[in-house]
């Protein structure tokens, strides 16, 4: 059985660094338990001053849904239907004040036509399945309506060629989390302005996600690559991946109510010599970080839609890049 | 008292995510002792194929040691004197095959100048203390004399003037640890890309030096800086400054044998409703990370040197980004 927690024995061994939760500083420490945060709030954003018309594709998985309530909430106008991967999902769920009704992918052409008719500005979000991704796509790109792509898999190259070859507007990203982009991005450059700094230094990566999570971390796959290109050599085989929710409670910390949807990943890099280490984490608890994010992209794409923009295809960079500018200082 | 080790019932509680030390991944899972990682070993650079003379100063205090070590280990041609910053320490030190003569700052214009004649092409390194970086900066510029300044304190803002009037070569580095520059370089391009992508976020900061060490880590500002410009604000008041041997020991996971000697540093991330946390660590033991970092600096000045180039002072990133450069793939 795969595990790494340390014999009970060794349990005695002191708790390294403080963990997850905040400290109270030197004014006034404080131990916050580790396994148990304060519970993730609803995040309390205000509505929006600017409102357009916003179909959740994939409204029946988890993600499509955490992403249309996040539009309720920030008063967007929900379109009332949705279409799953899946055939034989016909059925009405209710977001906020809207009763959206799902259809199945044969009928998603005739649904997808009337909407382009009756919400001529509105954006598509897709969250539905890796098989899903390309023929969506293309639907998307024929009616010329403009779309965030949430969902992971597919065929990539195909995926932007239709974009390309449409000149429609599309915001194609896998990870939808902020900060998250923001720690790949700091790491890509890194990689691309130091290349081999990190020569002779041991990687291991760990990732703990849902049971349900069958492939590898994507973002833990982009992140391995920048220190690939650092120097650091790493067999993906080697990747601890944890799906176990015990393991994820006892070794991980993953809060109880998050070991159905958590995405935690650790990075620890240990010189040749043993005398100096890195560690990198970035946890994610829920799925409001990404639900907030693809809201934001789903508006950012609104304003270059609005703006007839040059530029046809972005990703969450373009959208970081974008808010953030306006704050700098 | 300052305590942030949980109240041992506590501990009962499971490590979360495996700590220093190297995993032995998922086909041979095994847990290495945080505290006591394998001894560091020396480095076993082979020697270089270019040399040239080396004067140390400072070399009574362990960092310049560390320094004149690491360049005779590395074959460079180490002087035979050496100034400290304190009056009153006529003596000789041994250093691989060489007994250096240490001399009290009344002398040091006469030795220097006596070096610089005899050795032409020498390279000083400084690691005297904060009160003498502005008067040695000023000599070594009046005698012409190339060199690498570790010291930190000091007027920076003279420092920077003396060697620009002069014409002179030097390297100026608060933080010789190349792969800590890397990464304190990664944040601050984080932070210009991005700035306010981690607004509303809570910082905790914690750092544990060898008790000698009065001042807090000016790594550690430089890269809090970073983190204000992301948006985080933070209280420099709040940082936890370990410096109790026990503590590092019990709380940090400090190896015993480097009780005197290692610069750890945690930074942890909070979002605004606590679904999200980042990590980054850089925990060093010993100072070869620096002398060999040092060692690295002073070869990059003297190629500097001996091509004229048109640049007159230079700093860490420029040392990683020629060392890089030719690595990039």
């Amino acid at each position: 059985m795969l595990s790494m927690r340390p014999p009970s024995t060794t349990l005695s061994r002191p708790l390294i660094w403080p963990r997850r939760g905040r400290l109270g500083g030197a004014a006034a420490p404080q131990y916050v338990s580790a396994a148990a945060p304060a519970p993730a709030l609803e995040p309390a954003a205000p509505p929006e001053s600017v409102s357009f018309p916003i179909l959740v594709n994939g409204c029946t998985g988890n993600m499509g849904l955490s992403v249309a309530e996040a539009a309720a909430l920030r008063g967007l106008h929900l379109v009332p239907v949705s279409f799953s991967s899946r055939e034989k999902v016909e059925k009405t769920i209710q977001v906020g004040q809207t009763d959206i009704q799902i259809y199945g992918p044969s009928k998603r052409e005739d649904v997808v036509s009337s909407i382009a008719d009756e919400f001529p500005d509105v954006i598509v979000v897709d969250y539905t399945g890796p098989n899903s991704v390309n023929s969506n796509a293309e639907l998307y790109c024929k009616l010329g309506l403009p779309f965030v792509m949430g969902t992971t898999g597919g065929n990539k190259h195909l995926l932007y060629k239709s974009v390309q070859d449409s000149k429609n507007y599309a915001l194609i990203s896998p990870q939808m989390g902020k900060q998250v982009v923001a720690f790949v991005a700091a790491m890509k450059i890194m990689a691309e302005q130091f290349p081999g700094a990190f020569s002779g230094y041991h990687l291991e990566v760990l990732e703990s996600h849902q049971a349900g999570k069958l492939d590898t971390s994507g973002t833990a796959k982009d992140v391995i690559a920048c220190f690939e290109k650092l120097g650091v050599s790493y067999d993906m085989n080697r990747m601890v991946k944890i799906r176990d929710p015990e393991q994820q409670l006892e070794m991980v910390g993953v809060p109880e109510e998050h070991i159905q949807g958590h995405a935690f990943h650790l990075y620890h890099l240990t010189s040749p010599d043993d005398s100096v280490s890195f560690e990198f984490q970035h946890n994610v608890c829920g799925r409001s970080i990404y639900a907030e994010g693809t809201i934001d992209a789903a508006m950012f794409l609104h304003r270059k839609v609005q703006s007839k923009d040059s530029k046809r295809i972005y990703n969450m960079d373009d959208v970081l890049r974008e808010e953030t500018c306006h704050k700098a200082y």
